[in-house]
């Protein structure tokens, strides 16, 4: 192991009370995670114990399960939560150097909003915030926001270009030495190092200048997960985290290289654009015991919500009519997450796998790299994605908290440490150091 | 003294570097502190020292600033500042009784937005937030949104009516009980216990339900500010704490007397609606000293700021075609704050004042009640008021920070205190019991 050794980069997916659809019922569980601020803060706290970059928090403006009617959605944990900003302002506090990434949509906000929201962040953690833009997938969403259907998938993309035009533009309202605070001349600040946005496009006008300073980072990390053809336009222009779906290696080096050239169409440079697939590991001191974990889960999954979230995965496509042991039919396309659905379906193509045993195979990853073993054969997993250009790092996905977070921190960290893979303290103070991003320079300086 | 002597209510209203426009030059000012955790967080604990009911943040989407060009906006502080609802979040964490009151606008945000961000907040500090509702004054917001010019007076109240209709409803979507979390049977709710609210109306269509418990005081405690007819009647409706701004007891009383009434036509009992104005005070230890205070801060007012700044106040009225030295003419109608322009007119015409003596008389107080002299003076003018059916309690408006918020604490509170006018502890948990406000029931159960 050399000093220069390259490291990997690691994400907490962390939300209450684990990725598992049945963890909430999971004896060692507590339900309520979701609107607990001592319970977000102990795993955050573990987190960065574990030196992990950043803690990953999705969201949706509204309840994104797919379901019927009142009783089956009652049957679903993992319903009500803190609303993400607010959470992470609140964690700044009580951390100091894990990276702190909440998902924001770019179809159902206004672009000053989510500008100002993240500089604030960013100010507030000392330069450690990261944005995961999201364009939604749920007509439930729309629903709160005046509309009965999202926006076409093309529509959506569109409006998140001119929102980051606009967003980037915003936080580069302010030079980052703009301001002078010079009492004697009563000069607050450089009035050539503030620069007015004036813009006006197809979805938004917006005037400017941002009533925040430029973020501590220049921008907070830009993190992005759309994987379709739109979905991966957009990453090459904006990504610096794309966090990914993949369940095979083959898969993830295809996307990992694809992706990376993609960047050089808008001059970027790969080595700014991390891969991190997203990683649900059911950890055990042994095979045996990780299998008998899981399997504690599977047992826990209602049918009914089995379906339901494989109803969700594959774009709310209705699949109740159909036998649970019949197999899956073609699909009609979805104006939700193209790339999910193409990953879960031709998952069940190529394994054959029947409506249930699909369901069931989706609980917990939900599309995303599983992997199930000993911390050892669970770090052979990760490096061997991780050395062979199928990912930079990963977003792990604990099964059920805090015991997936405590087992990964406690068994796997250290492994990935012992084999030079993973650092032992943070480099940076801010999360853009540690991840080893460039700090943007302001686009109008 | 009784125990149940009628108690007096503060808010700490803490714009950082203060409210004296000229407040980031005075020597002993941290100019730089609006974007300043610590800084901030020393005020919080200060105020809560002080046992005040709440620390009050106001807020604008765009710099509301009125100026004409860059180089004049340079001479302005108090340009950029932390988003309140990130601060208070990141405040929760580090105090424990204070309440924490953000304005949120209805007329640039959507109402699930707002609901949920303030439900998380009330979580996220234990029951102890406010919302000030505000329609917001100015076109230089309107233009960050996709609007030259801000919508009508009329028409931003009629949005804000139905907003109310639609937070409040989505703050109700959950009954307080209705979560289960019963692993055994696999139910995470009850169902009955479940609101979707199917809003459908003028401005919005919004399903629900909100992705957020309900919050720990049912509702935050709605503030509210606005004094036009149209605000009146708003404040009569929703609003539970009214920050006003009266110059004279007279003018007080009147609407101390007038508000509580309406309340009655919307079956809303008086005493659940506090009246409280604000108040710029000037502390000294004896009325020398408060007034030299207060003259090196006038000494600082740059004019152009001065004339911004009662531009701004009298509803972005174009004057500087005006000699200083002249009379304020009758003014056009504004669609900014009608009662704000109304009221400085007022006090220019009564008064005889020139454009001159006017702005040098609001670069502090702002149009609301200026005191000024030792601590028992000061004592003295918050008791007439309080006790003579003018006022409920005051927004406590210090001309700069720290030593104007440290002067009230150290010196005003004890005398207060010391009268039986206001508490030596916090008497609930939550700013709602403090404020002893009724918890709202769930207009669904």
């Amino acid at each position: 192991m050399t000093l220069f050794k390259r490291q990997m980069k690691l994400g907490a997916f962390l939300p209450a009370p684990g990725h598992h659809v049945a963890a909430w019922r999971h004896p060692n569980v507590k339900p309520d995670g979701g609107m607990d601020f001592e319970y977000y803060k102990s795993l955050a706290l573990k987190a960065e114990d574990g030196k992990f970059d950043m803690l990953f928090l999705s969201d949706g403006v509204g309840i994104r399960t797919h379901y019927k009617n009142k009783d089956e959605l009652s049957r679903w944990g993992r319903i009500v939560q803190f609303e993400p900003i607010t959470l992470l302002s609140s964690l700044a506090v009580v951390t100091k150097n894990i990276g702190l990434t909440a998902t924001s949509s770019t179809t159902y906000n206004e672009p000053y909003h989510v500008a100002r929201k993240f500089a604030s962040l960013d100010h507030l953690s000392n330069g450690r915030s990261g944005w995961n833009v999201v364009t939604s997938v749920t007509d439930a969403e729309a629903q709160n926001f005046n509309l009965e259907r999202q926006p076409s998938h093309q529509t959506r993309y569109k409006r998140a270009r001119e929102f980051m035009q606009i967003v980037t533009g915003l936080w580069d309202s302010w030079e980052d030495d703009a301001f002078l605070y010079d009492k004697r001349t009563g000069r607050y600040f450089d009035p050539d190092k503030l620069h007015m946005l004036n813009h006006s496009g197809e979805f938004f006008s917006v005037r400017g200048p941002l009533n925040v300073t430029r973020p501590l980072q220049g921008y907070p990390v830009i993190v992005q997960a759309g994987s379709s053809e739109d979905g991966q336009d957009f990453a090459a222009q904006w990504a610096e985290v794309i966090f990914t779906a993949h369940q095979t290696i083959e898969q993830a080096q295809l996307f990992y290289k694809d992706i990376k050239k993609q960047t050089l169409k808008y001059n970027r440079s790969p080595e700014n654009v991390l891969v991190m697939p997203g990683v649900f590991p059911v950890i055990g001191k042994t095979q045996a015991e990780a299998e008998e974990k899981y399997a504690v889960l599977q047992d826990l999954v209602d049918p009914q919500v089995g379906l339901g979230l494989l109803t969700g995965l594959l774009g709310d496509v209705d699949i109740s009519h159909l036998p649970l042991n019949s197999l899956l039919p073609e699909l009609p396309e979805t104006e939700g997450s193209t790339s999910r659905q193409k990953l879960i379906y031709e998952q069940a193509r190529d394994q054959g796998l029947t409506i249930q045993d699909l369901y069931l195979s989706v609980t917990g990853a939900r599309g995303h790299r599983f992997v199930m073993g000993s911390p050892s054969t669970i770090a052979d997993q990760l490096e061997e994605w991780f050395t062979n250009e199928a990912a930079d790092g990963f977003n792990i996905m604990p099964p059920y908290l805090p015991e997936g977070l405590n087992d990964f921190v406690d068994f796997v960290v250290p492994e990935l440490q012992r084999r030079g893979l993973f650092r032992k303290d943070y480099e940076g103070r801010t999360l853009r150091e540690n991840l080893g991003l460039q700090r943007p320079v302001n686009q109008f300086a």
